[in-house]
């Protein structure tokens, strides 16, 4: 945005005359943003018109979504429907889950993480180094004992290095983040093998507690042939997953899935309360369950299905046309994030939006990145590079051999 | 909501064909809620449709609001005016504030709290009985001791008990929670006198960290005549309010205030978001600022100060009447939030969407509560009342005198 847009926007109350002028200018600058976007796994895809006439109310979900408050103007019934529709993706018995609709993916993780502090008070939090901020700064809130796992080069958790971790600290329970697809890499941790793992090193079920950040790939998961089942069937404790990634929405939110016995322990000891306080926060917001439910309920399974299907087709397309193009890339199976080198320029990382991390920079194709917007990234990419790079070996483009190994490296040293 | 329009929501996928009728009826309810309404501090007369364009877009302010991350869909420009704004209402200068849009009051005192605790990690909190149920949330995840102090009649902090817990810990470092505006009864705790009190207990500026929840009354306060000031001159930490109260907006969310010294202690740095973790939330409401920034740019500081002295003008009315009624009510000063006697009949509370603790209830006055609405729930009451109580003195109205004074109730013993 330039500067003077800044200026007037930083200027409140001296251009009244000039907010429609904000804001048009500012609309032209998300339509410009929108469409060059990649980096973030947001469906920018969405169209809520029917809901617009919804904006006029101050819709609030205050507490608990399963227990009436005295505010009357709420969603619940928008909510439960979306939380009745997870549990049972991710099988859960209607009379055995608790949930709510989560302001983003980091209240989702700050949830979970609680209510396993809360079920194991000196138990020590698990998470491999490639997990979410969100866990670490979990930890810190909540004063927990805190392990980094190793992963591979993939970005799964090495079940190894857990092994050896949970062996250091055998008298403690375990809580352990398990990510169902890590952000940088998009890596879904082995679930059966980290629960064998616990069970291989004596920890029971009553010993360990479970959270799957599902942030992104909780919901394409099980429209994926093949893939490991998320399902409350096995011993995990809490699922989330965002709401304003796969499935789009104008303003961040989430899913927040435990069970309904844990919830009990948590709201026990909550003596000051008439209704029990469940929710990390308090007031919230009661339009995002309706664009959820909007959502689910216009495109259903098999409409998910169908989108999820488009974006894996569309990931390896990317994947192998960067490796084609000499480009390192990788791309995890069950995934739709396309891991490549960072490119050399700034400006260029900017305008696509790519979220980087040291030599690394991602693509996630999402349902709107079509093969056409694909294409241009490419063609952008594979000229600019012709300038950032020489073929006299003088300037060369990065070894990222280290981060997405060796088979996926392209360097003048692995190709 | 009718058992049938819930159904119907909860089999998502059976009934496409319905959504538009689902979403028509639920409008409906939306209206005759919202007219009805009396007991939550929420402003419900807005206008936004300047904005309904904006809502095909998915923005997201993630992350610290002073730092550009590589996601370009974000309104950080509009955010940062908003809270230059209150930075300068609470007398902050720019190059010393740090600040952000919250999700809701709760995140506010969560993140207060917290900015208070690693200042002080072994500080115990203070706070009166009469605090939101957020303070004492944040004491247990956080894992910190915590003193509940007892409140005067009119629900303000009692010092002398203060005093007297503080003098029980002297050795350790104190932070305190202080209201500007309570829940129940809309009170205002003395800052000058919690101030005054620490120092005369040895506490020096150095020892204590005050975080000031004005959810409601944050922002009402700068525009009352006579009020003490809620200002960064004094020795305060933080400053939260909700955005969605006296300001009224489509969804909860709030604005935060602290001091940049204590953020730089606190964040870390994310590198694949480019940016810092400074905040709870991660993805945040990108809407939300816009809103905020439409209506401070469109009412202006002369424009809240008239919205202010209607709502306590208004107050007084209520309060008057009541009394002329025979109705025990009570009013602080400063204050909107008229307490009366809990109405007898669920059905009435419900109607009118009363917030209730023990045998009082409270209505605030809100910009969108005018004379007429104060007056027809006023006649309502009156007529069910002759209905509850009777004059034999079979059935007589509760005794209030215990929660907000002898000189406030009017009942049998006390008229």
């Amino acid at each position: 945005m330039s500067r003077n847009l800044m200026l007037m926007m930083r200027s409140l109350e001296t251009g009244k005359q000039s907010m429609a002028s904000v804001l048009a200018r500012y609309r032209m600058t998300l339509i410009e943003r929108t469409k060059n976007h990649l980096g973030y796994p947001y469906n920018l895809d969405f169209e809520y018109g029917a809901l617009a006439q919804l904006q006029h109310f101050s819709i609030n979900n205050l507490g608990d979504p399963f227990i009436e408050s005295n505010y009357g103007v709420h969603s619940r019934e928008f909510e439960v429907g979306v939380l009745d529709w997870f549990a049972r993706l991710w099988e859960l018995e209607k009379n055995e889950y608790w949930g709510y609709i989560t302001n983003c993916g980091t209240e989702g993780n700050l949830h979970g993480i609680l209510v396993g502090r809360e079920v194991h008070p000196d138990g020590i939090l698990y998470a491999s180094r490639d997990s979410h901020y969100s866990v670490f700064k979990a930890a810190r809130m909540y004063r927990m004992e805190c392990e980094k796992v190793d992963t591979l080069v993939s970005g799964e958790i090495d079940c190894e290095n857990f092994k050896a971790k949970l062996l250091l600290h055998r008298e403690k329970p375990a809580i352990i983040n398990v990510n169902i697809g890590t952000t940088v890499k998009g890596a879904v941790d082995d679930l059966d093998l980290v629960i064998q793992t616990l069970e291989e090193t004596g920890f029971s079920h009553d010993r360990f507690y479970i959270h799957c950040d599902g942030a992104l790939f909780g919901l394409m998961m099980p429209f994926v042939k093949r893939a490991p089942k998320v399902t409350f069937k096995k011993p995990i404790g809490s699922v989330s997953v965002s709401g304003h990634k796969f499935v789009g929405c104008p303003m961040p939110c989430g899913v927040q899935i435990t069970r309904l016995e844990h919830i009990n322990a948590l709201s026990r000891n909550v003596e000051y309360l008439a209704s029990r306080d469940a929710t990390i926060m308090g007031s919230r917001n009661g339009h995002a369950p309706i664009f959820l439910w909007y959502t689910l309920n216009k495109k259903g399974y098999r409409g998910f299905q169908k989108e999820v299907q488009k974006c894996l087709r569309n990931a390896h397309y990317l994947k192998d046309r960067l490796r084609d193009a000499g480009i390192g890339a990788m791309l995890n199976e069950l995934s739709s994030t396309v891991v490549l080198e960072r490119p050399h320029d700034e400006e260029f990382i900017r305008k696509w939006q790519l979220a980087c991390q040291g030599n690394i920079a991602h693509v996630v194709v999402m349902p709107n990145v079509t093969v056409e917007k694909i294409d241009k990234f490419l063609n952008e990419l594979i000229a600019e590079r012709a300038t950032w790079y020489s073929d006299d070996g003088k300037n060369q483009s990065p070894c990222v051999a280290s981060d997405i190994g060796k088979e996926n490296c392209l360097c003048s040293l692995h190709k």
